[in-house]
């Protein structure tokens, strides 16, 4: 359903003498201005009359404009013109184009079966008279916040241009609450800090863990998506949508005036982005509420995205899977078949190498896991270290590190494919490219076509070290340009792709929805190298899932990683409670069951939560939430009348209050609570759990509390009055 | 026939007590002393008992060791190692080893038949006490000169390490006189200086002409092949053979004491290379002779190049063409079919975009070179711009310039590919990348499979404008990486290259003949620009072709420009006759017949030795020669009794005197003649020409003047007694 249309009236659309524009959102809370301040862009943002972006100013600066040198003509000795920059002052009004739409449409995989697009729509085109260049600004005013990008149209006067910086301001109603990581060009996988935008400074140099690839850039500089929370308790969240062959955004913070500004990921000559007109920038997102629990429901950054440009989607289908991962990750394995210091693909002979004794992905190792997926129904299982290159993988600039279709010995592809096979199991592929890209592009369609031939469809993708060309960075408009190109790549060849370390997620994945999730943020793994915060899954739906699913891998159940690895003093700073609810709370279609089969042998009961759990649903409640203290959320499996409730908290438990009206009226249901019991704690005692079950109808209740750290989970599935014989009623 | 033997003997090699090693070559008459001095490699270079190479060290140095960071150990604060970066002093001598080789081998393609390879070896392993690195120096001393590299055998204390620079000093027998062009990590199109090298630096500025993308780096700085001569007339000439995975080196001048050091090309962060050991350093040139014609028939840098590493070289022949291109260099017509200052692939609409009306690569334009390639027996017509992209394909760093699949509207490809082939004719693919090595990348499988689907089997690249990724040069490792990867795949695809503007030939169409020619100099579309030095192809030989051919293509009949385009001043700077003498005097396999059929067509008796001419050779007599002046060369054509004789000389002139003593006894020869008439001079008369035939026997003499800017060109053929009849002897 569709409905375009231009209109005065349903807009609200003022126009005053000076030239400010009005657009409101359909439901009227949101309202938005923009006007010329002296011929700069400026714009500001109310939510029921409350601040939520006070006047703020708009625009770009260029690069100087390049040395003109023709072809043929070399013998001319090249001329500097010299041009205005700023592409920030200096205009006036040349137009303004009102545009709504309400349309409904169905994301291939989701938390929700319809999503509906309903906005109004204001486009300013501004002419900056002394160039003659023109920018458009075009505005898009949802209920839940407010869309704005950078069109660039078809002109004489504006072609080709490098962007010095983007000069978009967010100016911030006070010094409010931020749950913030550092900015940084190579990575996000950072705890969160919750702090007053006056105490970032201070606590910048804190707040940063040593990482493979990182370089900040600002002592106040953050990454979106941002999370704020007004001192008048507007839930703010910043971040950006359809992130499309232009640099990734940070924001730095002018701490004296309370203003955030972009600050584009620059390449190694401080370019931030080469254009070429029409184009446009990604949109940049406000999302805002006064109830902490719209903004984690808010569709705004999908609904600003492209619709699916994959026409046959019938191969996509959402997956969980369990790996031969967390083994290397708590150190028990090696990804690497040998112990040699350092190797070269096509010269060093594995075949006559002495084995390390210690890999993880061989024949025995893999069939188990085979055995395990299957056994407990799962779709797949992913296998890194399959391949031949990680002995000296990492942390050596290698440009020819890994070729991507080369198996260890041990590695036996085709039985392996055919044993999976008849056990009703995928194997993931696993890209690993040490950063080293253009090597990755070179093999990408052999690669894939390997993949294609032993019936893969689904590949983790990852970036770890510095990027390869030199200089680049993960997010940098070059790495943000492969990163698509790899998406596809795959779709080329009918593959699902699930990119690490890799640029944060802009809702791109609705245009290519075999993107099936990325990972972009601090994951389980840290909880086996450092331990994460027992607030951190508080937070990341606040952050890094606004942009999009996210393979957060949990499931663990052993928190003591000593027990893997006597070397490691790591603990997962969870109860096993929160490790279950995570698979509702961090919504995501690929969903890993992380842990070693050995350990959920022991914890059946609890493991059959993950076994039911869904990955893919037809609606989504966010019953309760707050960042950095809880998230409750029920979700309605797709196609079936189960629902799933998952409650995480952080570290000062939470008392969870809800009431089941999600439900069917005029059903019942059993529900299944896994719950951390009286005396859990992440630290101390994070295996205790309950399991309890009850008959529910939509008009049951329940108070429920969890431990610091803790959460819980609740399968709720439609009973016959057959099926309820002796459970008692919640 | 390989003769590798062991022998102190045969190497006249002695060892003092000073540890200082001697090395002759077979002939004696060149000899190299290595030694250590307190630690540092030093060698020397004599022949016939004079200096060549005056005491020089060796050696390099590496940039600090990188920060030592484990994955899975992200949590541990990286550590500096402080490790010694000095690879030059400090050293014992460990070993040394002596070998040999008298070996005779076959070229796929070349100016002789056999090339025979003849050295004594010296092997040197040094050990560098505080770290416990090895380094090991390979001599190879053949009777033309020196070759030695660097070799870093696997170890313990180096596996990974990154160039700061390389050391390696020719120390110069006083201020002797060099043919240079500046030093330039983007550019060799440059004229050629002749002076003292302590004329350099004041001379430097001035021998420095714009280019469509260029970088020097010291005003003293020069490139290889680097032609000198001694004042004590020796003539020697330093490059480097086998450039793999490693970055191109220029030479920078310590005009004080008159050394030359190598100086690599860096990328942007100013590293020279990434190595892993084991792997080798290119070979270090130095060519010497008291005889300039022996510099020019050298073959060291070819017998330093592994073997030929394809298997079947059946496809793999010599060319020779005319094309669409010298239309477009003359600017009499466009690569671009229409006028839009800039397109976007994918979305321009060129089906209904309006023609310019000066598009060459069109069908009927294509055809008609056709038509004349078929009738005049060349093998091949060259098409530049036939492929969409053109109107914006420089200067703006446009990362999706071309495709380098889909072509212009007026050119149909299939209809094309037909016509060539009913005439007997290939056409040759053109891609010029625009320096977008990414984007060249990721098409060229599917490129290279279009040319197989369509009977091309010829590629001319283009890399012109600056490199993307940005910040990388044409002659870094980066790019030196690219170039050899596409000669690879090119291989894969049974299609031979042509690179212009890519690094500077160093003897790999050994290894890989597919790699037919290069630019990599200033070529002949420079006499379209700006005219070219009238000695400028006397020079050449002598350096830019040391490494290996170049499509100079030659063969301009109509040297006033504006004949073609009015808005020209530009003037070819040659007598037509020394334009026939190229496809001589600069060996190659490829050759063009560059100018327009229209011109040819006017000049019928001329053009007939560009029919006549060779392009592979059983043989190759340098008969005269000195840098700078003039070159004459015999050729005697592949499995033919036919010889070919080419003069070219600069601003001078020349009277030759040359002998047929290189043609077989007791034949008989008819010899065409096309030499300069009298009033002939490159500027003022340069299509004055004469055309004489005469019977000739080994026992002929000629005197022959060429004019300035001249040169002539002799076709020899067998003749029956019959044939000669009102014939004059010679």
């Amino acid at each position: 359903m569709k409905h375009f249309f231009l209109s005065m009236l349903s807009l609200l659309l003022t126009v005053n003498i000076a030239g400010a524009q009005e657009l409101a959102s359909p439901d009227g809370n949101l309202k938005m201005k923009f006007g010329l301040n002296n011929g700069a862009p400026t714009y500001q943002l109310t939510f029921k009359g409350k601040d939520v972006i006070k006047p703020s100013k708009l625009g770009l600066e260029l690069k100087e404009d390049q040395a003109k040198l023709e072809f043929g003509a070399e013998i001319e000795k090249p001329i500097q013109r010299d041009v205005k920059t700023t592409l920030y002052d200096g205009f006036t009004l040349a137009a303004t184009q009102a545009a709504a739409q309400d349309e409904t449409w169905q994301p291939v995989w989701g938390e929700v079966k319809d999503i509906r697009s309903h906005y109004n729509e204001l486009t300013v085109t501004l002419n900056q008279k002394e160039t003659d260049r023109n920018l458009i600004i075009r505005f898009r005013l949802f209920n839940d916040g407010l869309g704005f990008r950078y069109e660039f149209p078809d002109q004489k006067s504006l072609t080709y241009f490098v962007v010095k910086e983007e000069k978009t301001q967010f100016a911030m109603p006070g010094d409010i609450t931020a749950y913030w990581i550092p900015g940084d060009y190579d990575t996000q996988e950072y705890d969160f800090t919750t702090s007053k935008l006056s105490e970032i400074r201070s606590l910048f140099h804190g707040a940063i863990t040593p990482n493979a690839s990182q370089r900040q850039f600002s002592e106040t500089g953050v990454q979106t998506p941002l999370m704020l929370k007004t001192n008048d308790n507007l839930y703010v969240n910043i971040h950006e949508a359809a992130l499309v062959d232009y640099s990734c955004m940070s924001l730095n913070l002018d701490d004296k005036n309370m203003i955030f500004e972009s600050w584009l990921t620059p390449d190694i000559q401080d370019s931030k982005g080469y254009l070429q007109a029409p184009c446009v920038s990604p949109w940049r997102t406000i999302v805002v509420s006064d109830d902490a629990r719209d903004i984690l429901a808010s569709k705004l950054i999908l609904n600003l995205n492209e619709p699916c440009k994959i026409k046959d989607v019938s191969w996509i289908k959402p997956v969980k899977y369990v790996g031969i991962w967390w083994e290397m990750i708590t150190g028990k394995s090696e990804w690497a078949y040998t112990s040699l210091p350092s190797v070269q693909l096509g010269i060093t002979d594995y075949v006559h190498a002495k084995p390390n004794g210690r890999h993880a992905a061989n024949n025995e190792n893999v069939k188990k896991y085979i055995d395990f997926a299957a056994k407990h129904g799962f779709d797949a299982v992913l296998v890194e270290g399959w391949n031949i290159g990680w002995e000296d993988w990492f942390g050596h600039s290698k440009d020819y590190v890994f070729d991507f279709v080369t198996p260890y010995p041990d590695f036996d592809l085709p039985m392996l494919r055919d044993y999976a096979k008849s056990n009703g199991v995928r194997i993931i592929m696993h890209h690993e490219t040490s950063g080293s890209v253009r090597n990755y592009e070179r093999h990408m369609d052999k690669a894939f076509q390997l993949m294609a031939d032993n019936s893969y469809n689904a590949v983790k993708t990852g970036y770890v070290g510095n990027i390869i060309p030199r200089g680049e960075t993960h997010y940098g408009q070059w790495m943000v340009n492969h990163y698509m190109y790899a998406v596809k790549k795959a779709a080329d060849y009918k593959i699902m792709l699930n990119a690490h370390e890799a640029v944060r997620p802009t809702g791109l994945h609705r245009t290519y929805p075999n993107l099936l999730a990325q990972e972009s943020a601090q994951g389980t793994e840290y909880q086996a190298f450092i331990g994460s915060k027992p607030n951190h899954a508080t937070l990341l739906p606040f952050t890094r899932l606004m942009g999009g699913p996210m393979d957060y891998t949990p499931g663990i159940f052993e928190m003591d990683i000593s027990k893997y690895n006597p070397n490691s003093k790591a603990h997962c700073n969870a109860t096993l409670c929160n490790q279950l609810a995570l698979y509702v709370t961090m919504y995501s279609p690929l969903q890993m069951a992380a842990d070693l089969p050995e350990t959920y042998e022991k914890f059946m009961d609890a493991f059959q939560f993950i076994k039911d759990v869904a990955v893919d649903w037809d609606n989504s409640k966010y019953l309760e939430a707050e960042p950095g203290e809880h998230i409750t959320v029920a979700r309605k499996a797709k196609g079936s009348g189960s629902w799933f409730v998952g409650n995480v908290c952080g570290e000062n438990g939470y008392t969870s209050n809800i009431a089941f009206d999600f439900l069917e009226a005029n059903k019942t249901y059993i529900a299944t609570i896994y719950s951390d019991a009286k005396t859990a704690h992440y630290k101390a005692n994070p295996q205790a759990y309950e399991i309890r079950k009850f008959v529910v109808t939509n008009k049951s209740k329940l108070k429920q509390r969890s431990a610091p750290g803790g959460g819980y989970a609740i399968s709720i599935v439609e009973a016959e009055k057959s099926d309820v014989k002796g459970i008692k009623k919640l």
